[in-house]
């Protein structure tokens, strides 16, 4: 399957796409899953291997079904000129949707016509179907700064928390790049040539690899468990929540920016795991300070995961439990919609995992969600205990892209 | 499917096996994949998601159809107490026995009677089915010379070779254990259950993630491609050579030492690749250094992958191409059982991806097959403009465990 065509055919397979020239094409289609748009009903398709759409009201990659290997990269700007970033912008966004499509990151690919030039596509995901790969794109403050143009006000740094120990190398970018896949090799081989083609524009600020998605994003996926063993993510925000995503997730009309209305905000925060400490407690501990039980993940006091937590008065879940101080009720009603995963970075040098959660979570207005839930958390959580935060940013991602359009160009152009 | 029950039932599912409690009782038959020995003729079954047997003539997790992902971990002792060695060794084969079936590390599990108590295990695996989960041990040259035993001469230190770069926090160890699945959080749970059993006899040395296994060892599984996006392993040896295993792979008994009759040798070395410097390498460039075409894989000159290459006089293949430095035929005779994974390690700091290929080779005495074959290829192959070893490891590892038997017994009881 490495021949390479230019004519793309109805029901082939990724790999016949290589030489697929069509930037502005219609996918829709195109693989074996159909597309959804936000506004639909009906839960969405799980794309497990096949092709997510990439032109969509919204951009793909947060509503999407949580695949379950993550390569998120932040990369900062190498250079202000504006013709080279909006050339950049739009050769990401035909590379990305090629890549979305299961085809190599440009025609011609791996295997290009004239040996004597580098490949235009690195080449390890060649043979690999798409694996419901999505790319999302997000936009920091600083990228703003550089280029002067005014921050949202949603945008602002988040303010330092309590225990934070953050590293400055792990921290901020003026772009974020987030690959989801179900094949980890097809994820790293979106973000590498990504990466490749910004080459002169842009240079990697920290990178970071996620496996066993926590949080599902959709009512029709399990909940999977976090490295403390715990189910993560039962009360999420899910895709079929259509009216609390337009309340708690979509950027409206009236809050503007016009170049972010339909998207929303991305907060990353790695957080490390002192998972030592934590397998050292009780299990009457663990699930006290979780609020739930370890094994069916419910509420304390009821009998199955999705019951309702009983957070009223004579509630048997601690004043101090992590699911009462993130709850909706504790945070005058704020929700998010958290797509993290759990990630193991070598060791630490000193006998233990370098282990943790690499936190994701879209939301209108960080300053109303993100900040005053995680003040709280930061304060009162006694799971604060078990954890560090050491890597943090914040970026504005914008809305879906109408065809033709590129990533950035309302707001470059707008 | 957390409740626990001490009564294994046939043919019941993973999470049901969670108070299962026979450390020696006999594992075949449990799960979906029948056990295969070395002698077998017919090609091993594809274990995707079941279980694969523990206890067998070789230790699983050398000739097992190579799993997508890896959890390789290296510790070294704290303490030199040979009572306190031994006990942990016992606890560590119950407890990989336990999980490669599918069951928590410990009886109770998760989900402990105790509620005073630590959970016995830590969680995160709950729910999840075997997904082929292998566990294999070896032993350092340095737990020898710690605990005053002689080393057998092949596990000799490798010398150093022309453009290491090692890094001592990425080498060496006194133990090491590879942990290999079709899931990082079943491969990534059983290591770090295993870690924290050796909590006041071993510590974390280091540490490594790997995904898209490069190297098939099975003919029947296809070749996956390394971060160069080229096929590699094409040639490798494979459980269906039950001869060539013989010759090259298994230690017999005439070479010794008794303990490690039926053994290997493991050679690890962590390979930084510079894929930045690759990708601006023309393809006639990449396929000349290799010997292979990038698309196909085929040998220079052939038209399929598994084509002989043509290494003789009037060949086509370059003089300095990996596949002709690599041979056997230029190795006199020499062969190893591969068994590496692609890395990301988040970035380095300048810019880049931090990528590379974690090589793993399973070979009868490395100081007749890797040693010599590195010193070719460190000397000539022109693949080194574009790759440096910064990390490096041998390791004995004994043969399989009969029935009761624990990892080092035939060491440390011999």
């Amino acid at each position: 399957m490495t021949d390479t065509t230019d004519e793309p055919r109805p029901g082939m397979s990724r790999r016949r796409l290589l030489g697929w020239t069509g930037a502005g094409a219609a996918l829709a289609g195109v693989g074996a899953v159909a597309g959804y748009s936000a506004a639909d009903t009906d839960p969405p398709p799980d794309p497990s291997g096949g092709v997510v759409p990439f032109r969509d009201v919204h951009q793909a990659g947060i509503i999407t079904p949580a695949q379950d290997r993550l390569h998120f990269v932040a990369l900062d700007l190498t250079t202000v000129d504006r013709a080279a970033i909006v050339s950049l912008l739009r050769r990401w966004t035909t590379a990305a949707e090629r890549m979305t499509a299961g085809a190599e990151a440009a025609p011609g690919g791996a295997v290009n016509r004239n040996p004597e030039a580098p490949p235009s596509d690195t080449g390890e995901a060649l043979g690999l179907p798409a694996s419901a790969l999505t790319i999302t794109f997000g936009i920091g403050g600083s990228l703003l700064d550089k280029l002067g143009i005014p921050r949202p006000p949603e945008l602002a740094d988040l303010p330092p928390f309590q225990l934070d120990t953050l590293d400055p190398a792990l921290s901020g970018g003026d772009l974020c790049l987030q690959a989801c896949a179900n094949d980890p090799q097809v994820a790293v081989h979106a973000v590498r040539n990504l990466v490749r083609t910004g080459f002169g524009t842009t240079s990697v600020r920290w990178s970071q690899l996620g496996f066993g998605r926590t949080s599902s994003t959709s009512a029709a996926q399990q909940t999977h468990r976090n490295l403390f063993g715990f189910k993560d993510g039962t009360n999420n925000l899910k895709a079929e929540d259509t009216a609390l995503l337009e309340e708690q997730v979509w950027v409206p009309p009236a809050q503007g920016p016009a170049w972010l209305t339909g998207g929303t905000y991305l907060v990353a925060r790695r957080i490390r795991m002192h998972v030592e400490t934590w397998d050292r407690t009780s299990l009457a501990e663990q699930e006290s300070l979780t609020g739930r039980t370890k094994g069916e993940g419910a509420p304390i006091g009821q009998a199955r995961e999705f019951d309702i937590p009983n957070l009223g008065p004579g509630s048997p879940i601690a004043e101090d439990a992590h699911i009462r101080l993130a709850s909706a009720q504790n945070n005058g009603g704020a929700r998010i919609l958290r797509r993290g995963y759990n990630f193991v970075d070598g060791s630490d040098g000193l006998g233990h995992l370098n282990a943790g959660l690499f936190f994701l979570a879209f939301m209108q207005d960080p300053r109303r969600q993100f900040v005053p839930m995680q003040s709280q958390l930061a304060r009162n959580d006694k799971m604060m205990e078990y954890i560090r935060h050491t890597g943090s940013a914040v970026f504005a991602v914008p809305p879906g892209l109408r065809e033709g359009a590129y990533w950035g160009q309302s707001l470059l152009e707008g």
